[in-house]
């Protein structure tokens, strides 16, 4: 029923999404992926701008009112094609990238630094607890995550969408960030020499989590201010990365109302 | 340099390791597989009886003592055939597998229930948490999770080789040995008229967590004693359920000293 130039220009839409799935895809168009109604939903809560919306001809389901206009319906295999996991959810949509890098650390603030850390189905995780926990921003040193990444979005259910975040290129330029606002800086580490988390008091700060294997950098703990344990029974002998950082974010500041 | 019958030894004994990766060769042998020094080592401090091990001859690592004299020399190529992993670790072994089922709940015990969870990362890494906070065992209420698979081990980190667990078919077998220990039933929900974690006095239950999607069952939920929720900040609606589980715990018996 399409003309050939119509078919061609419907291609080239697909194809121009499907780029999104890889980083440098988003990082050229400044758009990203989102699949499936909650995370679309997520992201028009957040403001974000949707550009393209792909839904699948055999899905049933009625697509939101924001998107209505802007619907391609597609075949459930281009669908597929679109989509980083395996079993499509019957919509994708591509969307402005939100500006969520933070320019500076606030005084008073509470932040959680993230040291190596790289699995982004664990930074999606830990994105969604500081969310929860009440943070203030994430901050990643020594590492690039990319948290427009579906990965990210699906495993922090859009707090990759709201939180505020930093890049540190390494612990020296996030040591002067931290610095700068006049927070300490705190280290969780697997030591029974430091302070017991249930003695530890919070309030404002950054707080350090490192990578599972290798916890955090020497050069970290020696800019530290004071350093951190979570006290464990049994022979468990460490948390996973996203237990650690979920456990210290709840004692520190998610348990008070305000 | 060998004779064919001793290549074809060994044949076999390869592929009777490489069966243990499945579900079906693990319960039949009743031996599972584990991969890496650090969880042979775990193994071996809980008291398993290891059967093989296999080491690949690109590896410069000294065995540990204990599997010296069971260790057969394979191909790296062999050893990522009995690997679940893509990087194969340098050595796997087999081992017989721990008995851990409880038979019934203890009056005064502290249990984690677990209700249809499935997936196997997230399961190895609650196991770990629990040991980590002071849980007596974990029960799993209408969904069949193999502890003894690699995905949980190595998500784990070894607890699975710890952790007392009991499987129930359905909500009402559980709370039949709830009910039977004198034990409270505990449902963590995402309803703000539940009681605040904060609020809640801990001691000696059974706390239930759902799995993420779907939240626990109207049925189970009917048959608890006390709904309990986990404040949260933002707009995040609900935590993983790893992150949920953990925070539970914490404060409920983590954070306690004894």
């Amino acid at each position: 029923m399409h003309t050939p130039q119509i078919v061609s220009l419907k291609n080239e839409r697909i194809k121009a999404a499907s780029s999104l799935k890889t980083g440098k895809g988003r990082r050229e168009s400044g758009l990203l992926l989102l699949e499936g109604h909650k995370l679309i939903a997520e992201a028009l809560a957040a403001g974000l701008t949707l550009r393209e919306v792909f839904y699948s001809e055999e899905d049933a389901l009625a697509l939101s009112g924001a998107g209505r206009e802007l619907a391609t319906s597609v075949s459930l295999e281009v669908l597929q094609r679109l989509c980083d996991t395996e079993s499509p959810q019957g919509v994708v949509a591509t969307a402005v990238q939100p500006e969520l890098r933070l320019d500076a650390l606030k005084q008073g603030g509470r932040y959680l630094l993230l040291e190596n850390l790289q699995n982004a189905g664990n930074v999606g995780n830990i994105l969604r607890s500081a969310e929860a926990f009440g943070v203030d921003g994430v901050l990643f040193c020594s590492a690039a995550v990319d948290l427009m990444s579906p990965k990210v979005l699906r495993g922090s259910m859009g707090s990759a969408l709201r939180m505020p975040t930093a890049f540190y290129r390494d612990v020296g330029e996030a040591v002067r960030a931290i610095r700068k606002a006049g927070l300490p800086l705190w280290a969780s580490v697997l030591r029974e020499d430091a302070v017991l988390l249930t003695d530890f008091r919070g309030g404002s700060g950054v707080m350090a989590v490192g990578n599972e294997g290798a916890g955090l950098t020497q050069e970290l703990i020696a800019e530290s201010d004071a350093l951190v344990f979570i006290p464990m029974k049994g022979k468990t002998e460490s948390l996973s990365a996203p237990t650690a950082a979920a456990v210290l974010m709840w004692e520190l500041w998610g348990r008070s109302p305000d």
